[in-house]
């Protein structure tokens, strides 16, 4: 299965340079991060936090920029996951303009009790949708 | 008493035409007021937030923005109370570059109980500081 | 006709109350404004700006904000226009959640040369956009 | 030769767990490399895209997330410099909260002509103040 999420470089994301500001591309990784949770998982993201109480903060992220995105490209940030813990898992971004990757995220997140913050096992569920991205890197 | 925090314009402030995008001063103003809780009212923000569950949303801006501002400009916001009501007041931000007037809010805030979400009487401590930075518009 | 842009609350919009952040309205606002030109105009938002060198700068903003929005919220911004002068038009923002009136902005925005920085009329392809959408404030 | 900015996490840094939102983290550091031209360069970092035309592009982040930041938080962004290239240089940025490491980044940057963008040789000026702030990592 294919997870991705078209977004739309706005004004607001570039700089005085008049390409996007680096920090921005982590909320275009965020908002294919919650939508993996509305669409893949089936349970809004939200839901997730301020129901269940399970919160996913960020540990680690490694991102290579490679070409600048402007002010109105269409990008398309594709994820996948490429390895999935007892407490944690590793996704992985990339950002395609007209197909061509521009940016590409490895960023691994904890899965966390909000009330206690203690880290948690993945929740069944959501390890479930996590394989269904999972990229298979045997080929 | 006179409230004013010194600010740069940041390189993620401005926008592809290397002017401050217009949301952002709406953080100039924000860290201003926060200030104004520290210094002034001489409890931290925070501590009035998570502690004593008291929180300030904004219900109504008005603002005029006349000079640009640009990357790596020096700013003064000074911050007035024009209004203290029961449950709300009105406080004005002025924005001077080199002590010129670049733009100017008077922005509406509320007082609530956090818990509840429902608007409380301003509380005395914090009237007593909202009174200290009162514009005298009489003379 | 009407134009208006269904956008969704992120993660990253709201504040430690769990709600909106007031000056991320703007960026809503922002958004519907940019897409504005792309579906009523038919001239994508950045070409405006880049080829044409036509700038629109922010000059006044009035908000109100009535009901806090919530991450996860789906919402629509519509855009009208009330006012078209010379060089400077004002529209006017509503923010609808499940139909419902959260936040209303009028925003008045002027016209420039990018490159003099000096106030242009409203180029006529731009003013008959606006006129599409002009509200109809007589009944 | 030690180079830190002392920050204030402030509300608009926070999100809905009450706690600094990831993407957050890059201002500050963005903040710290700012100040490193004015302070250690003695050139401030708007004169040197404006007039020099020269940029200062991303091309590679990582960072380690651990303890979690407030709002109201004092934080020092230390920055020191790692490896010096021919048109690169890597700066690593400890986040330190009452002298706590919480979090840390190394961030590789390319130095490219504005005008052309394309690499250019690292300005003799901006190496030497690099070096100042060199982190020697032999003892």
């Amino acid at each position: 299965m294919k997870h991705a999420v078209s977004q739309v470089v706005r004004f607001g994301d570039v700089d005085g340079a008049g390409i996007v500001y680096y920090p921005r591309f982590f909320n275009y990784f965020h908002v294919t991060f919650e939508e993996f949770f509305n669409r893949v998982a089936g349970v809004p993201y939200d839901q997730i936090l301020y129901k269940e109480r399970v919160g996913f903060p960020t540990v680690h992220v490694e991102t290579d920029f490679g070409i600048p995105l402007r002010h109105g490209d269409p990008i398309d940030v594709e994820m996948t996951v490429t390895k999935i813990g007892r407490s944690s898992f590793t996704s992985t971004y990339r950002v395609l303009r007209a197909g061509k990757l521009c940016a590409r995220a490895e960023i691994t997140t904890a899965t966390v009790d909000l009330d206690k913050m203690e880290a948690i096992p993945i929740p069944e569920r959501y390890r479930a949708a996590l394989e269904k991205i999972r990229e298979d890197i045997s080929g």
